[in-house]
């Protein structure tokens, strides 16, 4: 049977898949990422788990490898200063690796467009051309599809929507700038939003009796399910600054669907309905009434694996 | 000799133009719109003229027609609820136009598409694959292309980045929406900034003698050029707020260059400068220095019949 191996590499912890054709996750195995400050035992250990599990399996034939990783780099295959791991400047991922898998294609991509890739494959947005998906976590990742490809730019690096600008003079964000969107919209943004809606309400909340510190987006999400009217006002808000950037998405590529992924999108109508009205609400009228927003359809699966392991199925359709 | 025709319809007049492959208009003519108030006797005139033109030059062999036009859909070959075009609804111009010209591949698109196009095939974008081009004139008109080929996106109107949102709540928009970058950054768009700038200051300015409905971006730059502070004042900000939404552009397809062109692109460094410093300032770090802001290529040339042709040329690649 053909198989592709998909790997996520998040700061913590490396999850990898070895996924059939139609998605289906074969295998998984966890390995740590933090533990290794060096690139190349890093790359033994992991090139190692993944040999050991293909010998139990003489059924089992490789195709390709897909890489999902913060700041990687798809068409020079590295992770580039990637700040939430250990491995610093410049690291020539898919080349260290194939010294382990020669003349297998391997490819690497954010894990942003892993997700688009997986949806493509594998989710919700099958058969089609133009489509977005937005993840909402930490920060706020993105990948753009246009005419069935992952638009990777000039440098590589194409689609961070979570980077553009909402108010010239807003929050600080973390990547230096102000104003950027994932500062609203993204579970951290939605605490920053929650303390400065408490700050500036008398109206009551169970969200007081929270530290600061200690609140979550989840914090939020029950909340307004027990009816928490600063929950609804902080969702809200959240959905009016992000349908206003959606709008400007689709003024660049106009996609048929944009797809909300991770954490915060599981607040589902609480999120996509304020959303989607302002979307509306910002969209130019020849785009009014024809982009969906809706659920990703990879929500509750290996979600990051399956997006890498459709990037390598996508490329070995190349 | 093989030649494409170009066509640019606007709201006034339809230019015609007969090119090569190497972009030399061997011939052009120019016909009016605006007198027929019927897509039929239009097109009956448009492709007279055409026909004539060919049979005065035995040796030139028809290869394709091109078509930019405001509200033109490549996907459909359709000009729709053009505004400044006495056409109403759905015009179905790429089929009409099949009648007098079967056999011929025959290609429409918007006016800012059509010039991304001739800043390809023509211009300074030759061999670039991820580039964008900003028309300024009367509003903001962009041509976003991606890894060789224009972006359409899902329903053919893709491309409109003169609709995305500056200011929530910021100027009226002719689209009907508020706080659109053309409000800002465009010929009508300067005149808007200069008069506010005006109303605010009390700095002299010889822009104060001219009636404000006669005011001119091309006014603007000749103060400019004379020293003028206020007039200065008008392309910092006008490049300011076009820099942060170029930014935006960039995070969405990371092109490497973005190409100005339109009349107040003439003011060539008085706006570029503002521009390229305030982008830089909005970019995110792994951008930062990475994309050009240029003059477009064709800036003296009849570039939207060269843009036009273009397009016919890249559909006979297909």
């Amino acid at each position: 049977m053909q198989i592709t191996v998909g790997i996520d590499i998040g700061g913590t912890n490396t999850a990898i898949g070895f996924v059939d054709k139609e998605g289906n996750c074969l295998a998984d195995i966890v390995t740590p990422t933090k533990e290794y400050t060096e690139i190349e035992p890093y790359m033994k250990n992991l090139c190692g788990l993944i040999a050991d599990e293909l010998k139990k399996h003489n059924d089992w034939e490789l195709m390709g490898i897909g890489i999902g990783a913060p700041n990687a780099n798809y068409h020079r295959g590295t992770i580039e200063e990637a700040p939430n791991l250990s491995w610093k400047g410049t690291v020539h991922f898919c080349k260290l690796m194939g010294e382990y898998f020669p003349n297998i294609k391997i490819a690497i991509t954010n894990d942003a467009n892993a997700a688009a890739m997986g949806e493509m494959i594998f989710g919700a947005a099958k058969g089609m051309k133009d489509f977005v998906v937005i993840t909402l976590g930490t920060g706020l990742g993105s990948g753009i599809v246009v005419n069935g490809d992952l638009v990777y730019g000039h440098d590589g690096f194409a689609g961070e929507v979570g980077h553009t600008t909402v108010f010239m003079d807003g929050r600080q964000c973390g990547c230096g700038k102000k104003g950027c969107l994932e500062t609203y919209a993204s579970a951290t943004g939605i605490v920053r939003t929650i303390s400065e809606l408490l700050c500036n309400s008398r109206k009551p909340s169970t969200l007081r009796e929270i530290p600061n510190d200690k609140l979550t987006s989840y914090d939020v999400f029950k909340a307004y399910q027990q009816g928490d009217e600063i929950a609804k006002e902080c969702f809200d808000y959240t959905g009016k600054i992000l349908g206003m950037k959606l709008a400007d998405v689709v003024c660049h590529t106009s996609p048929a669907t944009i797809f909300l992924f991770g954490g915060p999108a599981k607040a589902g109508d609480a999120i996509i309905k304020p959303t989607k009205a302002s979307m509306e609400e910002y969209l130019l009228p020849i785009f009014k009434n024809k982009v969906d927003i809706k659920l990703s359809g990879l929500m509750d699966k290996n979600a990051a694996v399956l997006g890498a392991s459709a990037l390598a199925w996508k490329e070995l359709e190349k």
